[in-house]
Parts: C-alpha cells; sequence; structure tokens
C-alpha cells in the first residue's frame, strides 16, 4: 500500500467539524431507552440492541445516508463519494454487556455519524464513499462466541453456531435470534459476504478499556494491534491436605505454595520478556482454594486456577506456551503437585495496518492531539477486517474505569477529538484494499 | 534434674508386658459405641466422651485402681507405687472432633491402661505412684477454646469462660455442660487444682498428626517441643481490578500476584531459616478471589487469604513476625496493593523436659525400637503441663492420613511399641517435679 495522497484544496471545504451535538443527543437518548438502574444493557440479537441499531438508521436517513441491511442485520450508513471503488469503513457495535456502560461500541457508530454529519452540513463530498456500519452483537457474554456480527458480514459464520449456540439467560438460539430480528440466516448459511476488496480501510473508533489513555494524559490512542491471546480457565493444582504444623517442608504437597510459584514464574518471565520488547500481558485472575476442604490449619490440597497469555505476536504466545510448559513442569517438581490446565481457548492476533497508523498519527499531529501509539488487549470487530485482509485501523478513545462495567466514563471533548482524527482521514484519498 | 536411676532388679518383675490384648477391646467397643458412619464422634462434655470415660473407669476399677474424679470431670486411675511423693502420669483425652477417627487421644490413655495391667498381672509395684489420667475437652472444635480439660485440672479455667463459651451446634454453655457431667464449677471458679510439684514426669502417648513417622519408617516418635504458633485466620489483599489485556504491568494492582509474591518470600524466608536450624513452618492455607467479582480475563482486585506460622521456639516466631512484616510492606510497594493481615492469634510453644526426652530415647534403644526425635506440630494438653512446669515428654505412634478424620490408621503393633517404652519409663524411679 502506498502513502496516502495529501487532502488537496479541491477535495471540498477544508475542515468540516463533525457534528458533536448530534453524538450527545444520540448517546443521552441511548442512555435514557437501553438504561435499567445505573448500567445500560443492550442484549445482541435482543430488545436494547434493536433499539440502538433503530436510533442511527433513523438519524442516518435524516441525514440522507443510503442504508442498507445485511444478511445478518448489520447496518451500512454510506455517504457516496466522488469516486468508485472501495470504501472507507467506520465501524463499531451497538450491543452492550448487561450492565454496562453506555460508550462500550457505541462511541464508534456515534463518532462516524458525527463525521458524516459535519461533511453533510459543509456540503462535503468525500474522495470514496464513507460507510458508517453498526455491528451486531460484539460481546460473547451473550451466545458464547465473540464478533458473530463481523464475521458474519464476511460470509464467515459457521452453521452450527446458528443451530447450537444459545443466548444466555432466555437460551434462545442464535440463528433464531437473528431472524426475528429480520435477518436471513439462509443467506448466511450459502455464505455471503462482504467482499475485503471492496474496502480501502476498516477503521473502529472504541473506548479504550484499560488505563493507558488516563495514566499518559492522551485523549486518543492508535492502536497497533490487537492481542491474540491463549487462556486456560479452569486450571487445577492437586497436592495433598496435610496438618499446617505437623507436616515437615520436604513432604508437603502444597497446592497454594505451587500455584504462588507457578504464578511468580510466569510474571518474573514477563518482566524478562517485556524489557526484551516483547509485547505481552499474564494474567492469574481467579485462584480458589476449596471452601469445604481448606483451613488455616492445613497445607492446600487443591487450587483451582486461570492463565490468561495475551500478546500482538503469534511467535511471543507460542513463546509463552512453552514457557508455561516448562514452569509447570518445575513446579511439579519442585512442590511434588500436578497441575491439570484443562481446556486451552485461543484467540489470534491481528496487527493493524501500518500505513494506516502513520496516517492516523501524521493526522493528529497535524491537529495537535496528543495520540498514544499503543496495543490493544481486548478483542474487537476490526481483529475479523484485518484477519479477513482488509487494511484496518483502530482508533482509542480515553476513558476511566475500564468498561463493560456502569462506572465507564468517557468525556465529550476526547471523543471529539477522536472525530476530527477520523474526519479527516476519511478526507484523503486511499488507495485500494488489499 | 538428675538422672534417673536405672531399674533395680528388686523393682519388681523384670519387662512385664503392657496388656495389648486390653487396649484392642476397648479401640473396638469405644468405635462400636461412638461411631457414627465411617467416622467417631465423641462431644467434649457430651455423650460420646462420657460413654469413653465410663467405659475405661469400669476398666480401671476392674483393675483396682484408685480412680478419682476432678471437678472438671478429668479422670485419675492410680497404681499405688512403693514409694510416697510426686507421682508419674500417663494422660491424653478421650473427646474427638465430630467425624474424627477412634485413635486421636483415646490411644494415649488407653496406653497408659495396658501397661498397668501388664504390671497388675505380674504383680509389679512401681517405685512411686503412676497415674493414668483421661482428661476432658481438649479439641477445640466443640468449645472453641482448646485444653479445656488439662487449664481446669490446674484451675486455671477462666470463669469467663464458663459463663461465655458456647459449644458448637447445641449452643450449652461450657460451665453447664461440666455440671451437667458430674462436675463442680463452684470448685472451679475457686481455681483449685493439681500442684505441679505432685507430678514427677506427665508423659502424653498420641498418636502423630502428620507424616513423619510413616516417612521415615519409626514406629514411635519422641517429642522435644510442640509448637507455638501465630495465625492472620482472615487476612485480605486489595488491589484494583482491571481488563487482564488492556492493562500494562506497571499500573497493575494484581492481588492474585501480591499474594503469590507474598507467599513465596516467606516461604524462602523458611527455606533459609530451616537451613540455619530454626525449627519453623509456614502454611498459606487458604486463597481465595472473589467469586462474584474474579473472571479469568480481570487482573484480581482483592484476595482474601490465612496464614499459620509455628515453631517450638519463641524467637523464632518473632522472627518470623518481623519477616512476615517486611514481606508484606515490600509487596505492597512493589504490587501497589494493600494487606490488611486482620487479627493475630496466638499460642506460646511448649518444650519437652530434656531428661524425659533422653530417658525415652535410651529405652527405645534398649528394646531395639527405631524411634525418630522430632518436634510436635500440633497442640497437645502436654503444653499445659509444660507451661505449669512439670517436666513433661510426649510420645507419638506412626499413623496414616493424618488425624480428625475417619481414615487415621494407626497399627496395634505400633502402639505396642510406645506401650513398652511407657512401661519401662514408669518403673524408673524419677526424681520430684519441677
Amino acid at each position: 500500500m502506498t502513502r496516502a495522497r495529501p487532502l488537496a484544496p479541491e477535495d471540498g471545504a477544508a475542515d468540516p467539524q463533525p457534528d458533536i451535538a448530534l453524538a450527545m443527543r444520540l448517546f443521552a437518548e441511548l442512555r435514557l431507552r437501553t438504561g435499567a438502574g445505573r448500567g445500560i444493557t443492550r442484549a445482541s440479537y435482543g430488545l436494547g440492541e434493536q433499539i440502538a441499531h433503530d436510533m442511527v438508521r433513523r438519524e442516518a436517513r435524516r441525514l440522507g445516508l443510503d442504508c442498507r441491511i445485511d444478511a445478518a442485520c448489520n447496518l451500512y450508513m454510506t455517504l457516496r463519494g466522488r469516486n468508485a471503488g472501495p470504501a472507507v469503513v467506520i465501524g463499531s457495535h451497538l450491543d452492550s454487556v448487561p450492565m454496562g456502560g453506555n460508550f462500550d461500541g457505541a462511541a464508534g457508530v456515534l463518532a462516524g455519524l458525527a463525521v458524516l454529519a459535519g461533511y453533510r452540513a459543509r456540503g462535503v463530498v468525500p474522495p470514496r464513499d464513507v460507510t458508517v456500519m453498526a455491528i451486531r452483537a460484539e460481546e460473547s457474554t451473550w451466545f458464547g462466541a465473540s464478533y458473530i456480527g463481523s464475521r458474519a458480514a464476511f460470509g464467515r459464520l459457521a452453521a452450527a453456531e446458528l443451530d447450537g449456540v444459545l443466548r444466555a439467560g432466555d437460551r434462545v438460539a442464535l440463528g433464531r435470534a437473528i431472524d426475528a430480528a429480520g435477518g436471513d440466516t439462509t443467506a448466511l448459511r450459502a455464505g455471503a459476504g462482504l467482499n475485503p476488496e471492496d474496502i480501502a480501510a476498516f477503521i473502529e473508533p472504541h473506548i479504550e478499556q484499560g488505563p493507558v489513555l488516563v495514566t499518559r494524559g492522551r485523549p486518543v490512542g492508535i492502536v497497533t494491534g490487537i492481542r491474540g491471546s491463549f487462556r486456560h480457565r479452569h486450571a487445577v493444582c492437586t497436592g495433598a491436605y496435610a496438618h499446617s504444623g505437623a507436616t515437615p517442608r520436604e513432604v508437603r504437597q502444597d497446592a497454594v505454595m505451587a500455584v504462588a510459584r507457578l504464578a511468580v514464574r510466569l510474571d518474573d518471565t514477563w518482566q524478562r520478556l517485556a524489557s526484551e520488547g516483547h509485547d505481552l500481558t499474564v494474567t492469574f485472575g481467579q485462584m480458589m482454594t476449596e471452601a469445604g476442604e481448606a483451613a488455616f490449619s492445613k497445607v492446600a490440597g487443591r487450587v483451582e486456577f486461570s492463565v490468561d497469555i495475551r500478546s500482538q505476536s503469534h511467535a511471543t504466545l507460542d513463546l509463552m506456551r512453552a514457557e508455561l510448559r516448562a514452569a509447570v513442569a518445575q513446579t511439579e517438581a519442585d512442590c511434588r503437585v500436578r497441575f491439570d490446565l484443562g481446556a486451552e481457548t485461543a484467540s489470534a492476533p491481528a496487527l493493524m495496518d501500518r500505513q494506516i497508523i502513520a496516517d492516523l498519527a501524521d493526522i493528529a499531529q497535524t491537529q495537535g492531539a496528543g495520540a498514544e501509539v499503543m496495543p490493544c488487549g481486548a478483542g474487537h470487530d476490526a481483529a475479523v477486517f484485518a484477519q479477513m485482509g482488509v487494511p484496518t485501523g483502530m482508533l482509542f478513545i480515553r476513558n476511566r474505569n475500564g468498561s463493560h462495567n456502569p462506572d465507564e466514563a468517557m468525556e465529550i471533548d476526547d471523543f471529539a477529538v477522536a472525530a476530527r482524527i477520523l474526519s479527516a482521514f476519511c478526507l484523503q484519498d486511499h488507495p485500494a484494499g488489499p
């Protein structure tokens, strides 16, 4: 991919401002109509998500955008550009976790709408089609599967998922939920979908789910890649219960001490690999002795725990698999215990397009917006687009208190910084897709 | 204390054999009459304990022993010796934990009875009075307090305990339970009790509650001291929940990793101090992330845990208090978390009498019985006698599968080895008490 051509004066009115007021109205309406108590709930293919889709489609029509819905009920809202060819797509999801926050997902869609509303207000015609895509069912909490909408958009949803995957709570099968929302599972089963070559660039604006931008004092982040992961959600260490005062060190089979040593070993490995430049996180999120058996006066005979390891690099993930195996073997030998890590679940890393990263950074610098270039540790629809070969980027918006909870807190000024960067990006004449 | 005079030929028939068959009959009767399902239950001052006391008193009377019951219903069964002066006392308890094993406690009382029955069968008159003491209420599980019977025997039971301490389950106050068993709480409140100077030696035979004798292949153990302890039963580490993939290492406040590092630090300290000759155990028996909050994809924000540290040495316990404080401070600084260790509960160590240790070891060697000289990690009535200034010893009997469970497994041959050592010990002419 060659460098994007700078915006020429004849491309339209310089510096059209995104319509932040529109976005603020829509955020308020979303909170009002999909909130319950402190949190908000927009179930995948459920009531809250449908309300959000109906709202943004209403606004898109009001703005005169072309609206299209695909077989999985993803919504595409397009402003036609001067030239034919691949479109620039700004997309994110509109579903949420139960009792989540108002910004996770929705901020990306509303940023896209604010950009197109700004173009409309000034009569700006972008060089290419610009499509805002409202994606369905990104949150895995509902159907236990990630990226349903974006995978379906490319015709990559497995038939087994349509039939076999049930929504948490009401146990409705995914296929039935899609059909009930007005989708077409027959088409989905046929595998029809987007052609990656029709997309010049996919950009997902999204609130950051970690504390990096807050810590560094930056309003926005430009993502280098989405970390892949491997996880052992249900690992067990088995030792032997024994009297805490009467059991000598050299015959103990202490499951707590064994898991503690395993965790510290892998944490030390993280520190070493990070200092060598590896992108990595290592998390033991759960660790539990047995409620009925463990006691303060007993050596612990069993500990359940989880391990979650993430990196932008396939090679680093493979290296960590080997490190985990070695640490388990060493700890088993040292502590006379057995580990059963259980099943591994994994996701592949997805690198963002280097040209898009550079373009976004250039624009941010030109606009005087402090942008952090950073990895993304959570999964996003952008990973699917990148894996399909679409040149992909992500723009993070500063956010306090993490996400997936009612306390997520994005400032509208930071949202506006992201929208202005997006607005300029879409006016560049991006070369064709992959 | 000077060395015990060796047994002279005129002291009685040489080598009277303890009556192991009697002990086996009594073990069988105890199992039959105090068993329920796989386990046995002899509640302190409850039905099972009373059955056991009635049984051993019946046997003591049959053997012609002098029987006496004190104000706390401890039972003293005495064979008169040739000489006046302080007695040798063989004692242990007859209560058990709920669903416990048949040997914890009872083995010590039955070993004493077997010894005296052996003397009676051969007409042996020991040099001093030998008393078998069946002690009440040793297990803290019932009244939440340890060594009730032995403390009461010395007039050291607090009035507040008599009135304020309730039995688990039926909520009967300790004083009421003692009176109901035939005791005299008025006398207990007056503080009357044994004079330590009337006891030349107290020996508690008891099954080992750890695996040392099984591991070392020895039938019996000679205890050097009973470990004291300090514990934090309800310690908490508070960090901050955060996204596992999106939270960089340098801002994490990972409660799991912090507790793991604290545990490993103290385990390393244990290893170092043990290599320098300190007697010590370090146990983190419980470690729990929050069931409702922790997840495999979150950095853990809170961990509850327990710490139990034991040693025969006051100085080592004090040293470990300082090591724990230092490790907590270091881990708080390294991991950006806060520790609240909660209340400390503690028990004092009790060293066994060096002359008694030497005498028991000499006898074991003479009899060709392999005896391990070892610390005791669990609490026992012997600690009370030692703390009162009585020259005290403990004789461990090999036992598989720990204690306080139905699977404890003492072999009668090992019991017989212990009884033979006891029998010889009581025929030595022990000098007066402290």
